[in-house]
């Protein structure tokens, strides 16, 4: 194992990975993970999903004894509870293991984590799978979820740029199975900014959406425009909750764009202008037609 | 043909089809009617795309001298287009055939055509395909575009109960290689009350979200969410300009609802206000649950 030998990341192959969290996300990385061969421990809050999973994918209980023994740790839960999970457990993880969540928040994430990494010879690297769907819960997760999806890495930044490669290069070779399409690495920061965009903004107008009394009766008056813009009304409020509080500063600056964009379709309308709205369904246009060609 | 002749909408049956524009609602038309067996006849502004479609779609071309020989006309223009053809070539229906609109809205359009056509012995039905994509133009039409789809017909209001829903059936029976899914019968007012929420205001949404400056670099960032929130952002402006002209108040109305409701979000945003960001999430959720469980 050249390369790695020459970064300061150690190395610890037990090939074994544990899930704290059999949900959507949890439930697909336990299904994947089994599928490819790895061995899986998992936990899980409500015990018959854990039974339900150990059926025919995990294979034994994640414990305080069994952490140890594990090459990776994949986080799967909420933001507040995965923070609690490695302040309770950061002293039972492995020299050179490597700990992974996979919260679409990194910077409250990150900076709680990495500080408590920076205590031990375990690694945190802060992920965030680009998949999902509007189903929460094990029952919907399924292995290949994460199949051609997007992978943001968040890697500690107290690591020489070598031993950062090899402690990514490390991450991405554990995920294999998961099929992952790219692994796209960057900052806290640069990741909450892009998300409260991509994700939390597209929750909020969706949900936002649903409000209008119209929403009530249109059955036989609707077709994939509305049916697009409104799958991901039905979400996880607790968990979105949590989500978007932690996002607060970029989400609100969104939303106040998106408003404002909003207001001046809105102005052209009242005024009769079609010269004004044309214009603006043009930019819209140009502007999509531009990012789908890169 | 017994059900018809106790009407007052008089029988005519060509079974040819005229079509009048080949973008992507008339050639998806002019598709499903000919793989239907059907004799198809079209005119188009473009000839190269006349001449095209005539290759293996289309019978003949549809000219002042062959209208009267049409059972059904379909207009698949812009607004302004179809009410200026319906206009210009009212003298030359055959009595009894039946025309029908494929726009988006439908006050401007019946209006103006139910007050032309009843000054003839021909009949207007004011429709909308609930079918559609964010591409335009004959090259992406489909014959089996509206497969499933729901048909919104608008029936002229000077007949007699027995009459409309004899006129009805004739469209119905005349569109049936379209293999629509269900076909709802409902007023101008109403259609365009519905659809300024269920259609317009998803383009506008779409067309305006990805106004944001984040939408330049996300690559590696998005996901589904992302994907269909901005599937139509792209879209034909001006088209969309007459249709959104054409239904102005109603548009307006629900833009404005959707700020406001967007703004609440935003609200509890800025004052941290947990528990009223889970209720605002929730509701939405709630709202889409009932939706979808209808």
């Amino acid at each position: 194992m050249g390369t790695r030998e020459r970064g300061h990341v150690g190395t610890f192959v037990s090939g074994r990975v544990g899930i704290v969290g059999l949900g959507l996300m949890g439930g697909s990385f336990a299904r994947a993970l089994h599928q490819g061969g790895r061995e899986v421990y998992a936990s899980n809050r409500t015990r018959a999903t854990l039974e339900l999973a150990m059926i025919d994918t995990v294979d034994a209980e994640l414990t305080n004894d069994t952490i140890g023994t594990c090459e990776l740790v994949i986080l799967a839960g909420y933001p507040q509870m995965t923070i609690d999970w490695i302040v309770g457990h950061q002293d039972l993880v492995a020299p050179n293991a490597i700990v992974i969540d996979t919260v679409g928040v990194k910077r409250t994430i990150c900076s709680a984590c990495f500080r408590i990494a920076r205590g031990h010879a375990w690694h945190f690297v802060g992920c965030h799978p680009m998949a999902g769907t509007q189903y929460s819960g094990y029952a919907h997760s399924r292995a290949n979820m994460f199949k051609g999806a997007p992978m943001v890495m968040v890697p500690p930044e107290d690591l020489d740029d070598l031993a950062r490669l090899d402690l990514l290069d490390r991450v991405e070779r554990l995920l294999e199975p998961c099929g992952f399409g790219r692994f796209t690495v960057t900052s806290a920061e640069r990741h909450d900014e892009v998300i409260a965009f991509t994700s939390q903004l597209a929750h909020v107008v969706s949900n936002a959406y649903v409000k209008s009394p119209s929403a009530r009766d249109h059955k036989g008056f609707s077709a994939g425009s509305y049916r697009d813009l409104t799958r991901v009304a039905r979400l996880n409020a607790p968990m979105w909750r949590e989500l978007m509080l932690d996002d607060a500063d970029n989400l609100s600056t969104e939303i106040g764009m998106l408003i404002d964009n909003l207001a001046a379709y809105r102005q052209a309308l009242d005024t009769h202008d079609g010269e004004r709205l044309e214009e603006l369904l043009s930019e819209g246009d140009r502007i999509k037609r531009k990012i789908e060609g890169r």
